[in-house]
């Protein structure tokens, strides 16, 4: 079998160690999806966010979004409990009353003085890299990251026919998965198992028909064409929502699977589109943010739903769930030996390499 | 007290290292009992059992009972998530459909192929041996391990007069203990307790009865005395069921108690067998399955009840787990120090030489 | 910034290494707060406590309250699984009935025999040193340790006007907080959060009247002015208990707050005194016991109530724990550096010092 590729060793998937390697190599310092800009509708606006244990808060300032550590810069306090709400104007601890105003800047520090050395501007909130793509939200813990474009640019201008900026969210479904979070977006990667584990699926598009685009170290994704007669992925295949407008013929037929690496999935429909957000919070652990978007004109006609495609994915990803922890279930055992990848499993083979090369310099 | 030997120190009862190895050097090597065959009724049937953590599948086929690996040799995925059932002619995993026979052998894989240098030979599932004994079932992970017989021959042979084979379970008791594993054995091996912890035994046998039989590698057990007028050991003392009449005169009149290393407990009484299946869980914890065995011409007779033992038995298990409880809390105490051993818990000593010598080379 | 000291890094309140040496260093081999010689009212009561995982017994016997490890010296069962409750005569082993009387001294061991070298004055239990001051019992783990007095002489002497050993419990409150043993302590040892954080007891004191007596490595502490007007800590600043008439003029006034390392807090007023003993679970964990104790005599009196003390301070002590978890969690976050104290936390910056210099020998 000298042709086939094998799968890692169970070590990959299990090990804490591995583990947290993987959260300094992939999500403490590269660019990690945090949700939509529609998160933070207003000035004051915050979301919070929890990368690999490091709490974030999201924050909409007169100018622009931007991302806080939650950390109190006089003793460590947690400066916000809440998962979104609103701050009016500045950020206060509520142990000393430090107060920052929404850019980040310390503007109060009662009992500390410049004589004793003390100066405010010292003090600023820690402040990592935030970015925007078509409505999507990221973050950089790193110092001085690459900008978002340098490893998307390519995914940026092969979805530009999509109007995402102008999508609006219609639904939202939060998933808590016992599967290492590789495991999950290596499920997202091969459709080998649609026969077996999705029947609905089967019956809107041929699994035979993917076709996969070569792997970079930032993302991963292919096509499914949709079977004759069927114009989206719901139960049905049918919808009464337009399809987008910008779209060529084959982009009307097709539908596109991207991860980016390292935490974010997109699919991407004629009338709607699809992200997930990973959330590893350990080995065998992952949380799941999946939200559905739509054309805001679609999301005001009367008989507007976004059911169809909800109900029809919601049953296809815990069908995915489902096999994902049965994997990362079957690994623990002493007996497991890497299997062999098909040649269809080619992306998988492909990730891995990525995942085994991003580890090097950590 | 140059006599008296002492106890272990606290770090064989409580250290999950110490605890990890005596998994590898007993549970991962030797032979491990699962169970009953008759838990396996027909051609297809399958119960699942976890050893160490390792999840197998104990599977009737045509020829023979066999155990295997949960584990899928493609991607890893755990094969099948009950704990009983039946498999109808072939096992096969729920993610791309690899496909085994009863036997084990690998039937099919869709879109592996030769071509590819892929051959259905190489992936069958891995099997441990399986072995059993009078209707009790054993699995040894080891490669290659010696039979069964090499160890316990002897007792094969003391226990030949009691029809186990035939017997049938009457009762099931499962057991969440918060003790090590060799607290309960221990606990077993020594009736030093008897009078403080079990009143109701204490009506049927005096402690002073017990005469042990020198220790092996492989078992430690003894017998203790019937008291005048009391036929077996049930609440009263009394029993509807018939003596086994193939027992002899001191058979009759003897519980004989039997501990095979490493998990499972033998307790023969004239007219019923009570076995028990240790489940190691942690240094603290362990699960205990017990299964009262009965004459089926018996279970079949009008007014059969399987109440008298299992209410005397279930007491007295009780009252024996909580003791063993309470010797695990104390042991985590910096100020425990190995205490003496009196006269009457030799074989405790004993267990204690055996399972030192079985660490030395893990 | 020369002149402000700094916070300490994270790790000393989250890494679970740190955590275990300061057990060591403080709690098991300091004089640590176990609770009101009170709380055995007689000959034979007994209380159970654990202190970094040490189950002890507090037993009153005839003579004197002595401290015993909950430990059989023969297998190492936990003696007593009761939080508290009365020993009628003498301590008896469930498992195999070793019977110790209440000072300590075995006095039966069933079959072991001085024939076999076995002497019951070798096996007494294990007793820490215990002691007693104003009605508060400390135990000592460690092997002779220097007396209670040593460290705590001067305090005792400031506080001899409160007549402590005679006040009885009126309330008791159990708080589970989710912070580190040390934030709870840093958090008692400052005011300036009070205008924040406690806007009910601004009201009764302003923070600017604080007083700190230097520091020393078994206590530190200083006192607050009551406004005018006000007669003590309650919610309306009222109470009808008369003031302790021992107290002079500047008793009267203040409120005295002080840390007796390790785990012990105690709050005097002119009119009740609360004592908090806290027990570390884990580095960021601590369950603190909160003890109201009066004058019985004003506890015999019609209309008598704990409640407005009580109110006052758990609404107060919530405060608290709420502002000590909210830094406990902040600290975890990787972008945290220690911030600078100002020049009113200065026994923070003193504690610091002394937890520092307490693990040098650990």
């Amino acid at each position: 079998m000298r042709q086939l590729r094998r799968m890692r060793p169970a070590s990959a998937y299990i090990d804490q160690s591995q583990f947290d390697r993987e959260m300094a190599a992939h999500f403490l310092s590269g660019w990690v999806g945090v949700g939509r800009s529609e998160d933070l509708p207003e000035t004051g606006s915050f979301v919070q966010r929890s990368i690999a244990g490091e709490k974030l808060l999201l924050v909409r300032g007169p100018d622009q979004i931007r991302a806080f550590h939650n950390v109190c810069r006089h003793r460590g306090t947690q400066l916000c409990s809440q998962g979104r709400g609103h701050f009016v104007g500045s950020i206060q601890c509520s142990y000393h009353a430090w107060t920052w105003g929404l850019d980040g800047r310390l503007r109060a520090a009662p009992h500390f003085s410049e004589d004793d050395g003390f100066r405010l501007e010292d003090f600023p909130l820690h402040s990592p890299e935030c970015a925007q793509w078509g409505g999507h939200l990221f973050v950089n813990l790193s110092k001085n990251p690459a900008p978002l474009e340098d490893g998307l640019g390519s995914v940026m201008k092969k979805f530009a026919p999509w109007p995402m900026e102008n999508l609006r969210i219609g639904h939202t479904i939060c998933y808590d998965v016992a599967a290492n979070w590789k495991l999950i977006i290596q499920n997202y990667s091969e459709c080998l198992h649609c026969p077996t584990v999705h029947p609905a699926l089967a019956r809107l598009s041929h699994y035979m028909t993917g076709d996969n685009e070569p792997a970079t170290q930032f993302y991963l994704g292919g096509t499914m064409k949709l079977n004759d007669g069927v114009k989206t992925m719901t139960m049905s295949g049918e919808s009464n929502r337009a399809i987008f407008s910008s779209l060529g013929e084959y982009d009307r037929r097709h539908i596109y699977y991207y991860a980016l690496i390292p935490n974010m999935l997109l699919s991407l429909h004629p009338d709607y589109v699809v992200s997930y957000t990973l959330w590893p919070k350990a080995p065998n652990r992952t949380e799941i943010v999946c939200d559905f978007q739509f054309d805001p004109v679609e999301m005001r006609c009367p008989g507007f739903s976004a059911m169809d495609a909800v109900e029809f994915w919601d049953l296809t990803n815990r069908q995915d769930w489902r096999v994902s922890e049965l994997s990362q279930l079957g690994m623990n055992s002493l007996s497991y030996m890497p299997g062999p990848y098909s040649i269809r499993e080619g992306l998988l083979a492909a990730f891995d390499e990525i995942m085994i090369k991003a580890l090097d310099g950590v």
